[in-house]
């Protein structure tokens, strides 16, 4: 008899078929005697469909307009979903997110949620119903209709699971867990019963996309608990929680992420001045050219070599502003490589076991990859290596971190 | 400087290209001066999509989430026609039913328009917004979305230009305006400057299928000036008045209507009692069929035939009912006939115009035409005959009445 809100994305109802077997998992759970609130997005293809017919009207369409035309598609999924319940003899209501009135700020196809009324779901749930909830949008304070961005209807269902004080937030998806890296790369990688939140946010920035960020801080903030499963496979999942929820002591490592989308940009012989860093990144941010890695070296006494990773698909343009800010510090030269990867080890137990770094540059060593650039924060350690390189590195340090093996002091879910 | 709302119907905005052309349009009217108010329906094709949809899902679908799914139509059109007009440099903003808090009752898939609040329209008006509207959709009482039936776009607009106490509201469709007749029939067939509600409503009925009765019906009520208007062409279109309205003498006949759809069922040898009428009538009603004309001949002194008319599909339905009733009522014979139409000589000024009947009997004898059925109303008289004869009997009559020719007493518009 718990409370759970279900999220299920795009390809999760692609088609009616995927439809009916979402209504099929919803109604076992109603059976058990659970109530629950349903999250869904567009069908897949939907969304690209009416972003076509608006860029057919408009080259920048109004982004006021843009949430009207968008917002239809997610509405369209709970329609049809509430119906495919209906069939089954469950009952079910569809709401939209200005019916379930989740406010917003008024920032078009980028609002952020401000504030959920939960009576009238409370209400719909008390009496039996189960709810279905469009993703991804909301409305104004002055009513108009707002949305998340893509992913938000992640976002949405954690919202709602905060909002009330649901039992478990289950985000329905096309893998059955976070896994200690990823099982492409790795044959052992294996499934995690459990990651923090802020695992999971390293895990998911670092490419093990399963999750939107937005949705993870979301539910690290309210403390709800997240888990994510596969949409059409049994199967317990991965449950997210708080650090110190876990009963059991936590493994140091949790897993290994890796990011082939980086490319490396170094700027030689800047004269060493304050402010440098602000006069080189400042131009790059202008641009809308995310930074991520930014390592500075001083070279000798009076110049230094500054060095940062961008988005592949940035590099060019990086590299353009680059050269324009060369020429106005003196810098002697501007290189740039995109035959670079970043790997990571993610854990929250490296806090308070010493050596995890050592043991990853041994580990690395052993396997004669050379590190190009290293950063660390206070559950991660990533560094920046030759691409043809990852694979080896992300094998050879998920076994040297032995997570092949299901730790001792985690029982299976 | 006037208060105007538009409708344009599914064809009107089938696709990007016809969708500038509505904003080419409404611009030209902004740029007079106007206030505008536009009311769209769904894309062509669109709402069949959605409904075809819902019947993969369900055989009968919910009917409140029927609504959720088919209200998402003329939202996509909205936020289309909106970007088209931002394109222009013409202010706009799009607004569901529910946004405008039009209010209905709760009776999902043919909700009734019970309210709309104008507040923040006049506002978005005095701002200087061209106001787009998706037709078709309301909100009941809690909230939940309901739609008003095909068609109901008309109802919309004529809802909101009584609710805005708009100077004129203008449906735009694939024709010029009312005509005499129906122009493939009649090459003479006129446009005719100004038409009275009622003859419309007539008209309408008749199968000159160019506004849902429905609004034609509520803008009667609400005394708004309807305007027929073609949504591509030039020109004046066809006004839509109370009587009263007109300064001029109203011409006798405004037009001649048919309708091929109709079969006949004739009931004999049913005994002459009282009651029988509803013994008959009562079934065909419980099985939902619509019936049109209905005549009551004595016979010889004991029985009487009963003769009623119903629409082509419902035929074969009505027969079986009727079968059944004649062997309780001990009638002796059911006959059908499905090759029949009816025609009928439309008019206001009738009422004070005499022999307007037997001018109309004595064209239809002159080509030889025989009369099956004949019925009247203060404003019509219609009569029912063979089929084959249908075009011929128009043709007699449009030109019996003049219809032809300009009214000396109508000035062009």
């Amino acid at each position: 008899m718990s409370l759970i809100v279900q999220k299920f994305g795009g390809t999760s109802v692609a088609d009616i078929e995927r439809i009916e077997q979402v209504a099929d998992k919803v109604a076992r759970f109603r059976d058990d005697g659970d109530s629950v609130v349903v999250v869904v997005s567009a069908m897949s293809g939907e969304t690209n469909r009416l972003i076509e017919l608006a860029h057919d009207v408009q080259e920048r369409p109004t982004p006021r307009e843009m949430d009207v035309l968008l917002s239809t598609g997610e509405q369209v999924t709970t329609a049809l979903l509430s119906m495919a319940l209906n069939k089954r003899g469950v009952k079910a209501k569809s709401y939209n997110g200005g019916q379930v009135r989740i406010l917003t700020d008024d920032s078009h196809t980028k609002a952020r949620i401000r504030e959920i009324d939960d009576s009238r779901l409370h209400a719909e749930l008390e009496a039996g119903y189960v709810i279905v909830v469009a993703g991804f949008q909301g409305v104004d304070e002055h009513g108009n209709i707002t949305t998340l961005g893509r992913g938000g209807s992640d976002t949405t269902a954690v919202a709602l699971a905060a909002a009330l004080k649901a039992d478990e937030c289950q985000i329905y998806t096309d893998v059955d867990g976070v896994y200690t890296t990823d099982p492409r790369v790795v044959d052992g990688a294996r499934r995690l019963n459990q990651v923090t939140f802020e695992e999971m946010l390293e895990m998911a920035s670092m490419g093990s996309r399963v999750l939107q960020i937005r949705a993870v801080e979301f539910a690290g903030k309210y403390n709800v608990p997240l888990r994510v499963l596969h949409s059409f496979q049994e199967g317990p999942g991965t449950l997210i929680t708080l650090e110190d929820q876990t009963k059991m002591e936590t493994p140091t490592i949790a897993g290994i992420a890796f990011n082939r989308d980086e490319a490396k940009l170094t700027i030689l012989g800047v004269p060493d001045m304050p402010g440098v860093a602000h006069h080189i990144l400042g131009p790059i941010g202008e641009a809308n050219i995310e930074v991520d890695v930014i390592v500075q070296n001083v070279a000798d006494d009076k110049t230094t070599d500054f060095t940062f990773t961008v988005g592949r698909g940035d590099l060019d343009r990086a590299e353009e502003v680059l050269n324009k800010v060369a020429g106005e510090i003196n810098a002697t030269e501007v290189r740039s490589d995109n035959k670079i990867a970043k790997v990571s080890v993610v854990g929250v137990g490296m806090r308070s076991h010493a050596g995890v770094a050592s043991q990853m540059f041994a580990a690395l060593a052993e396997v004669g990859i050379n590190i190009q650039m290293i950063t660390t924060s206070e559950i991660k350690i990533s560094v920046i290596i030759e691409e043809k390189f990852l694979e080896l590195a992300v094998r050879a340090l998920h076994s040297s971190f032995g997570l092949e093996k299901e730790p001792e002091n985690e029982s299976a879910a």
